[in-house]
């Protein structure tokens, strides 16, 4: 669990990385699929981990509107601030968390029961979905996208010959 | 691991069903970003998924070219074929496996060594990621595509109240 959020994170950043030599118009530019841009879909990816941890804890969810964050410096800025408390939630998480109930009222009224275990993979899932929508864009824009590979990143090491 | 792997059994199933009333020349359309195009997508995640888990069992690895798999119904055979092997390996994880040293030869000559367990999470993120890419695509095509959720695929059941 944790290792595919310290994954995300690491892709994240570099995403921030190959945003910062391409035009701000290209960052801003409204695009087919997603939520329509690629600044746009790094807010929504930092907006929505935060959001979904806040509610699990039943910690009230601020609203943000990418109105408030069209720029690169402050996506970046809003995701260092969230961090502290995503980090908080993931390194804390265990087992025994994984089928815990989490009552989730639905548009029509009804109030469905999610695990906590599936919207912890939600949220992973959420970051990864979106990034294969960037790296269409990135060709769009003409450059070469992040890499998804998880293998290389030394995330897990692994036992040597000895051990 | 294993909800991982069901949800994308599951999501890559919706895609097959979602291709069902695409033309054949939609899918077949070379397409911006990955590797460029809907049902070549879908072949690389069943040969991808397919062929790492070869590679970590030590058994070899059969290159195949989409070439000779350019309708849905020869990707979905495909799939069918490599599933009960894929589904063995799947439900064999244990946690003393995810340390396990896999010998990577890279293209240079050296050897890289990687975590069986990043190499699994790889697998898992490698479809979500080419996912993200068909959900472009899908709006190119006009259509609606299937939802990246896991949340409410009643993949981990919730404890009730009482337990």
């Amino acid at each position: 669990m944790q290792t595919f959020f310290q994954y995300n994170w690491k892709v994240r950043e570099e995403w921030y990385r190959w945003c910062e030599d391409v035009p701000a118009e290209e960052l801003l530019r409204v695009r087919t699929g997603g939520v329509g841009g690629i600044l746009h879909t790094l807010f929504h990816i930092v907006d929505v981990e935060w959001s979904w941890f806040r509610l699990l804890q039943g910690k009230p969810d601020i609203q943000e509107s990418f109105d408030h964050y069209r720029s690169l410096e402050l996506v970046r800025m809003l995701d260092a601030t969230y961090r502290p408390e995503v980090e908080e939630f993931v390194f804390s998480w265990d087992d025994s968390m994984e089928r815990r109930p989490f009552y989730d009222p639905q548009p029509d009224g009804s109030i469905a029961t999610d695990a906590w275990g599936e919207v912890v993979r939600h949220v992973i899932a959420h970051q990864i979905h979106h990034m294969g929508q960037l790296s269409v864009w990135a060709r769009e824009v003409g450059k070469k996208p992040v890499s998804a590979n998880v293998i290389g990143k030394q995330l897990i090491l692994p036992h040597t010959e000895k051990a």
